[in-house]
């Protein structure tokens, strides 16, 4: 429960109706207290941190003023949603954020009738939002509908495809996009819009002006004298401001203006909530504002693990096991030192894909194209036509952006692009939004593509090796976090392509493992004295290996962490039909729905595919197994 | 062979190498030859044509003055490359172009070095030339890259990512983009983009000034009193043109030139061919020049049958057996009179998809949004989450465009939106970039989704009535072409969800048929005395069905038009291995491999799912079948 001393508005207020019973007057306060109690709040539970710290005055602002919810606002990527939970009814479970049956980390349209729009990937939010005020004008309803979008997500190709829709259209929307310039995205910003918009702050006398925004544009009651605040407006139209782009893109532009100026956030947005056509607001916002540590380091801040406001993140441990992602940034230094051809491009994820030591080796050699999965697949692909390496660092839910281009550009031309496809299969406490449950489903059925997921640390680096020698188009998907614990090499030492490894010599029946489902697998299998394989490869199979097991074996279990339905044990279904070889199969792996955010142990057990569900699932099908003697038949 | 009579240059010209031996002020006469061999080519062949007719210019100044294949020329989308592939070593097989065997209708690496990126899709020209340069620069090699995009191509996201990521790099790449304003692109032009470059031809004094744009812009030699250019350079940069946009984003602009202006192409070329840096030269050309019916109908005249070039275009005959897509527009018309609440999305593909007739009609519910296919698809989730019933008509080669879009703000929020999936399957001779081979592999691994597959004409309208009542996520994937003519009826009946349809009743083996397969299956069905089910669904399947055959048939046989890897069959063998059924499969599909272009009964007979190929298929798993006594076994 909130503790109403401490916080004597915000302990008032559970809903917008609340929040809209102040005075105007009071909003600063409520601002200062809902910092301070996201401050609180995610130094217990963790989270998302830095990117809800920026926004807290826009939503006030924007609770205060619309009618939420029936008055649609859109969130675009999601991250910085706690303010805005907390103010929509969760304000006293947001400390279970991120947890199990807890407050989801992102707008989710099942946990509250303000999350108006599901998200968790960036640059969705202005095509959700004009769907919505188009639905509404068809349907004669004229309330509002607003998207908020960050300076990062505005680099992706789709809300590029939706400022153009929405400005060119004849019968024009009524949508407000709130552009969020915060002046960098996940990683460092890049590109030429951020060049574009990085224009605003460029120079040291609009830093200083930045601070007193709302004297030269905002409130002309406080302006300075007209004539100058005229030429400076003109100057840092011209010379400093975005305006021009997106006013021939047939948006109305209003800004920049502070978005940390709750007074003047209020006077500009009641300005613009009765305008016509589609306008675009630009505020400033500091990522981490009203927590200096979160302000100077907006990178480590930006999602955090529980920690105390009043010292900080905790210094980092002795170094950990490494994760994945680690030994995909060490192999792929070692990589680039053996191979001056070796090129490696991410969207915007330098950090979570471990790159940040191959960004500072290899600067000439590292291109963060910002969020734009589309155009930094194809830049592969034409990276490939002249003989260069290039390896696309990227995570598997977003690669589902740049199907086509992985289709169309590179698998079609059979070019040699390695794909290091990180967070694959469950991954987690983000949710839904970020599974990468449909990789191996979505890959597999490209021709051309060679598919490998590791069952170990060794493993991934081998595999990364292989890929990276293999002369047409790989994957090597591999999971969030930490793995089995195998010590890793240094060399670059590859793999047999389409070559499985047999794990463990049983009997009766063999357990076929992909990747994650590896040592789960293993387990389970020497516990019931069955074969285990370590199938390495989605595709090609290991037809020589399948067949002999087939001829020796009973039944064939598939365990992997990516949905059944067309994953890579119905590939070895497929390799067994079409060799006329008719064997007793059960495939275990990810559920037909979607996973809510838990951690990844408890999603992995949710579908029965750690070592318990395995068992379970295996002596279920074969009851018979306990008795050593007795032998088994297809349907138990 | 070409006559050397009526071309006495190009006759001459077999490769860039001939052509570059001329003297500079044969080239517009040398352009005359090509455009005139491309009419009469064309004429004989049909194909792509208006689009070929704009470049002509361009692609005589590009051949001439670039080191062509060593230099490297990227054409987006590449239904213009005919004039490139004539002068480019295909002079004398351009009119077997489309055919099987033939040149192919785009760009493709493998036929020749000229083709330095194999295309189909648009607006991936600026990525694959961007990769290209900064490989090269990373080999110390300065050849040039040059990409050459349509104003329709420029819509799409990811063409805006390559322009932002280009022109924001530190590093500034060597790149040439050529932006071919032909003031449309397939479907009518539209969008915030579209209007943005229309202003450069908006008004009627720039039309005037189109026609001696050399005077103004190019050639000062030959320039009107210097001041009075000024002024209106000044005007038209400022008030017309979207320099401004590009050059924000870090590109040098240059134009707009009249790109049918030979001399002044050249010109102009020579100069930006040495500049370094990312360039953008912004040419206008006009669709079909110099055929005047063409220019006249560029739609029209977009691609084109066999025709007598005297005369035109063929009348449009009696109307003939409709198409799928037919049957898709008038459903849509018919659907939109008894629900308010459709609306219908195009991106940018009114004619192919059938909606001319919807958006005469319904015009105020008609959303044709550029090619942007992922602001189409979150678009129609934003219109679902009002109510409204958004219906989204795509290609299947094009709906991979928008897979994230479909995953992420579509099905994990199971909004009910209807994707009518026209050209799925074997498509033919557009070749492999335009094949929809994977729709059922890639749609059916996604939660909530329904996805349906009609056997014919009026099952077709069933399933499109059936998605649109559905409340989520249903897709429907029709062939290209005419199916079996089953006669449509008017009403809006649907079709039980999941439930199959068995079509002949027969013994030993069941045929599961999905789709297109569906009739050459009930042939081989029927005479083979074997009972043939039409499937209709992909997903949910008809699990009591499939039961029920598996107790009463010694085998299945699936045929779908899709992969079998991850395909409609694999989910059957998911099904009966979850309910641990043991059973003899064969499944019949589309390679692991990209197919060629062809006809569509060539490939469909290539890849053996014609009624030849099935029936030879089943008698070589179960010969036995042919003696009716014996009893079938496995293996055979």
């Amino acid at each position: 429960m909130i503790d109403s001393a401490s916080y004597p508005r915000l302990s008032r207020i559970k809903t917008p109706d609340d929040l809209r019973m102040f005075d105007e007057s009071e909003l600063g306060a409520i601002a200062g207290e809902l910092r301070a109690y996201l401050i609180e709040s995610v130094g217990k539970s963790g989270g998302h941190f830095a990117a809800g710290l920026g926004v807290i005055e826009l939503t006030v602002a924007l609770h205060y003023l619309y009618d939420t919810p029936v008055d649609q606002l859109v969130w675009d990527v999601g991250h910085q949603t706690y303010p805005h939970k907390i103010l929509t009814g969760r304000r006293d479970s947001i400390h279970t954020v991120k947890q199990k049956d807890g407050v989801a980390p992102f707008p989710k349209r099942e946990e509250s009738q303000f999350d108006t729009f599901g998200v968790g990937h960036s640059s969705t939010s202005i095509s959700a939002a004009l769907g919505m005020a188009i639905a509404r004008q068809n349907q004669g309803d004229d309330r509002k509908v607003i998207a908020v979008i960050g300076d990062g997500a505005m680099t992706a190709g789709m809300a590029f495809e939706a400022l153009a829709h929405a400005g060119g259209m004849d019968d024009e929307p009524n949508v407000l996009v709130i552009l969020n310039d915060n002046n960098m995205s996940i990683s460092e910003a890049v590109g030429g819009l951020t060049k574009m918009l990085g224009r605003a702050t460029a120079s040291r006398t609009l830093n200083a002006l930045r601070e007193s925004g709302k004297k030269i544009l905002g409130d002309k009651r406080h302006s300075p004298p007209a004539r100058f605040v005229k030429r400076w407006e003109e100057q840092w139209k011209g010379m400093f401001v975005p305006s021009t782009a997106f006013e021939q893109m047939g948006f109305h532009y209003t800004g920049p203006i502070d978005g940390h100026d709750l007074p003047l956030l209020v006077s500009t947005l009641k300005h613009l909530k009765d305008a016509k056509g589609p306008h675009l607001l630009h505020i400033m916002t500091t990522k981490g504002k009203g927590y200096e540590p979160a302000e100077d380091d907006q990178i480590g801040y930006h999602a955090v693990g529980p920690f105390d406001p009043s010292k900080g993140l905790p210094e980092k441990g002795a170094p950990k096991k490494p994760t994945y992602t680690d030994i995909f940034g060490d192999w792929l230094c070692d990589a680039a030192a053996a191979d001056p051809q070796l090129l490696a491009i991410t969207p915007a994820m330098r950090e979570g894909s471990g790159l940040v030591r191959f960004s500072k080796e290899y600067p000439e050699r590292y291109f963060d194209v910002a969020i734009a999965e589309q155009h930094a697949v194809t830049l592969a692909a034409g990276m490939a036509t002249q003989g260069a390496k290039p390896v696309v660092a990227i995570y598997s839910t977003f690669l589902q952006r740049a199907y086509d281009q992985l289709v169309h550009d590179v698998a079609t031309q059979d070019l040699d692009v390695l794909f290091a496809i990180d967070r694959a299969g469950v991954v987690g406490p983000d949710g839904a939004t970020h599974a990468g449950n449909l990789d191996l489903s979505y890959l597999r059925c490209v021709p051309n593509m060679v598919v490998m997921a590791p069952g170990d640390e060794a493993e991934c680096r081998q595999m990364l090796s292989t890929g990276l020698q293999y002369k047409g188009p790989a994957a090597v998907r591999y999971p969030r976090g930490t793995g089995p614990g195998a010590a890793v090499g240094k060399d670059l030492s590859t793999l047999e392509i389409g070559k499985a490894q047999l794990r463990v010599q049983g009997s009766r029946l063999a357990i076929l493992a992909f990747g994650a489902a590896v040592p789960a697998a293993e387990q389970v299998g020497r516990e019931l004295g069955l074969s285990v394989v370590n199938m390495r490869f989605i595709k090609p199979l290991d037809k020589a290996m399948l067949l002999e097991l087939a001829r020796t074996h009973d039944g064939f279990i598939t365990v992997e962490d990516n949905v059944v339905a067309g994953g890579a044990g119905s590939g070895v279904s497929e390799l067994l039909n079409a060799e006329a070889v008719v064997m007793p199969m059960l495939h275990l792996g990810l559920p037909d729905s979607y996973q809510h955010h838990a951690s990844r142990e408890d999603l992995l057990a949710e579908a029965g595919i750690d070592a318990a569900g395995i068992r379970a699932a295996i002596l279920e099908r074969w009851p018979k197994l306990q008795d050593s003697a007795a032998p088994l038949s297809a349907a138990s």
